[in-house]
This record gives C-alpha cells, sequence and structure tokens, in this order.
C-alpha cells in the first residue's frame, strides 16, 4: 500500500508554535507527518485541507482565527491551557486540544521527550489523532478535560510564575549587597533536582518548617522596611506551619 | 623541601560535613590537605592539633561545640549562614566563616566547582587560609561578612523555601484531580533553567504580570474554598505587579 503522509498545519509564529513546527520537522514523525507552518494573521501557505491544524496564537484570537478555518482542517486543535475546546465547536467535525505544559523561549533548547502533553478530543476519532501526534513528540501524553487543564494551569502559576517572582524578590535583596540572584542558582537547581525522588512536603526546609523562631524574628526585622516582603514572608511561613 | 600536608578536620555527622569530607577526600587537594572527620559529640579520632577544624553541627550547637576545641585548631571556622563569626572568639587566635550555599541531602551527587562559597575571617591569616580550601573545591570563592550572610540567608528563603512550598500547594491541587507535583517538573526545571540567561524580572510570566485580570478572577474562584491560598494568590499577584 503507498503510504500518503498525514498533514500537519501550526497556525501561529509565536514561541509555541515554532517550537512544535521545529519538534515535528526533526522527529522520525517526518515518514508519517508532513508539516507547516503559516501566520494567522495573512494564512500563507495554507493547504487546501489539512490532517490536522493546531492554531497557535494568544488565548484572546483562538476564536477569530478558527473561524477562518472552517472546513481547512479534518481535525482542528488549539494548544491552550485556560481555553475551553468548545472555542471550536462548528469549526470542523473533529476538533480538540494538544497543550504542552512547558514554557517556551526563544533560543532554549527543549528535552521534549519529557514535556507532558494533555489532549482533549470532542470524540474518539479527534483524540486518537492529537494523541499519535503527541506521542510522536513526548513520552508523557495524557487525556485531561478542561477541568483538568484549569488546575493544572493554576499549579504551574504556583510553582512556576510565583516561584519566578519569589527569586526576584531575592535578587532585589541581595542587590543591597551588591550581589544578585545568580549566587543562588546552584542552590535553586539542586532545589528543584531534589524533587525527582523527593515530594515537595518531605523537601521542605528552612526556619519555618523546624519552627526557628528566632531566625524569623531576626528575618522579619531585616524586611522592617519593606512591609510587602515582611507580609509575603509571614504568610508564607505561616502556611509551611500549617502544612506540616 | 620536604612538604607536609596540612590537616583538616571535620567536626560533625550531618549532611553539610559529609558532603565536605567527601569532596575533600577526592579532589587534588588531597596533595595538599589531608581531612578527617569526627563525631562531634565523642570527638573520638580528633588529631592534637589541626591546621583546620571545620565546625558543620546544628547552629544552636556551634558555641557548646568550639568550647570544646580551644587550642586544637590553628584556625577554627563554622559552617553556618546565620551565625555570627564572634561566636568563635577566644576558640583560636585565627577563626571564621566557611559557608557554601547549597542544600545537602545524602545521596545527591552534586557539582561542588559551581557551589557559592562564603568566606570570613577574623584576620587576614584566617581568610586567606580558609579561601584557599574554599578555592580547591569550589571556583565560586567570595568574601562576606556577616551581613551578606544574612542577607543571603534571607534570600534563599525566599528563593528556595518558599519556592518549595509553592510546589507543595501546587502538588495538594493537581491532587484533586489525581495527578501530581511530578507533571510540572520539566516546566519547573525550565523556569530555573532559563535564569542561568535571562533575569527573574524578564522571565516572569503569567495572568499577573500581563494583567490577565479574566483569568486571576477563575483563579480566584476556584480557590474559592480554600481561602489562604486565596489570600496567597492575592498577594503574590499584587506583588508581581507593583514589580512591573
Amino acid at each position: 500500500m503507498d503510504k500518503t503522509k498525514r498533514k500537519v498545519t501550526i497556525v501561529g509564529t509565536g514561541n509555541v508554535a515554532c517550537h512544535l513546527f521545529k519538534v515535528l520537522s526533526s522527529v522520525k514523525s517526518r515518514e508519517e507527518w508532513e508539516t507547516v507552518i503559516v501566520n494567522s494573521r495573512t494564512l500563507e501557505g495554507l493547504p487546501e485541507l489539512s490532517d490536522l491544524i493546531l492554531i497557535s496564537v494568544k488565548d484572546d484570537a483562538i476564536p477569530e482565527v478558527a473561524l477562518r478555518l472552517i472546513g481547512k482542517g479534518k481535525t482542528v486543535a488549539h494548544t491552550s491551557g485556560s481555553v475551553s475546546i468548545d472555542v471550536l465547536k462548528g469549526i470542523a467535525k473533529e476538533y480538540g486540544v494538544f497543550y504542552p505544559l512547558q514554557t517556551f523561549s526563544k533560543k532554549r533548547e527543549l528535552n521534549y521527550k519529557e514535556i507532558p502533553f494533555f489532549i482533549e478530543g470532542n470524540d474518539e476519532q479527534a483524540f486518537k489523532t492529537l494523541r499519535e501526534l503527541a506521542s510522536e513528540i513526548s513520552a508523557e501524553v495524557f487525556e485531561a478535560d478542561s477541568q483538568i487543564r484549569k488546575k493544572l494551569h493554576i499549579a504551574a502559576v504556583f510553582a512556576c510564575n510565583f516561584s519566578n517572582h519569589l527569586v526576584s524578590i531575592a535578587d532585589d535583596l541581595l542587590h543591597e549587597e551588591e550581589l544578585d540572584y545568580k549566587v543562588l542558582l546552584p542552590l535553586l537547581k539542586e532545589t528543584i533536582g531534589k524533587l525527582d525522588s523527593l515530594p515537595p512536603r518531605e523537601a521542605q526546609t528552612g526556619p519555618a518548617v523546624r519552627d526557628d523562631e528566632s531566625v524569623m524574628t531576626i528575618h522579619k526585622e531585616m524586611l522592617r522596611e519593606r512591609p510587602e516582603l515582611q507580609t509575603i514572608y509571614q504568610l508564607l511561613s505561616d502556611s509551611i506551619r500549617n502544612l506540616k
């Protein structure tokens, strides 16, 4: 049987779109899938009919871009963590969500095999198509409805967005001594590295978890001219003690 | 000239003590330094006179252990981030602090070369001795008085202890969907990995930094039965917006 390649079209030119294009153009999936990428504004180069269209644009732009793709894909999916699958109703018979839980930046090399992909389909066929493609990229492919994706998103806000902000705060404090956050990087990497083998609750260290009142008093005194940081310090220390 | 090895004695059997013993027994410094480790309670095997004694015990125990080491070391130092150098006054003519900014766990391999060491000496000779030893282990050796060490410690609490706790919170939230924090690990590693090349303020992503009110409202609604988490969410989101 002469095997025809399936056609995947990525719509978008942001970091997620570019990373997906790069990995799909390089993995062995090339034998089965042929990948093109088009600008969401011009749609220049859009194939007459794709087997799968992945819409990878800003959340707010998804409905408008989707409307211009009616009839252009057998399956159409978006790549957003926080947008419902229903936004694609009526765009294609098969539709769904293809959500990689990762932060994508230009110039960063990633180990795609480890990135968890969360897949949702409006029916079994859509789900199967999306899972097949995700499995070409990653070893970690899960089914996840919109409820689960919402939970993943808020968890990522706590674990990643807020943690990054805490490093900004540390950076500010260190600048007062002409140091910066870079001295903390080996410690930060090891803090995360430990979590491969130890759950965060067991990995918790620091004055709050060992109820070291004298150190916490010194720290709050050091922050007396930064009431906002003092409040964050108190609240997170209390929260650590409540979790014990 | 016949070169005699200098003798380093590590007092303590905790994670920091064991890691220091391991690295000092393995690096090329063996040609210049001879390392022994003794239990802080029994002091069994303590040499009559060491060139350098490193006291690596719990903060509270340092004064008591130090008192039993009077006259036993040409230079005596402790390895704590938050204890003043003055606690060692009178223990030896030369004394100081030898502080590695890292979290040490059993069974974890570390790249010692990258670990920043912060050194303080009561005089030039103590500082020189401690800096020489630190330089055998690491490429990142800095002078730091007690003021700077205190700042490093509070910065590490924000960046590492509190971040670990935020991963515990994320873990809790994910358990409601029968997932756990491990799905976040590639994202967490990349969040920290990015900081090699991008300062945290520029690396900040998420709903707060892009003023995405609709997502933040959904998230706070999701946390309505967890008022403590709702407060943390609000406070850190406000703090991200204030830093913009």
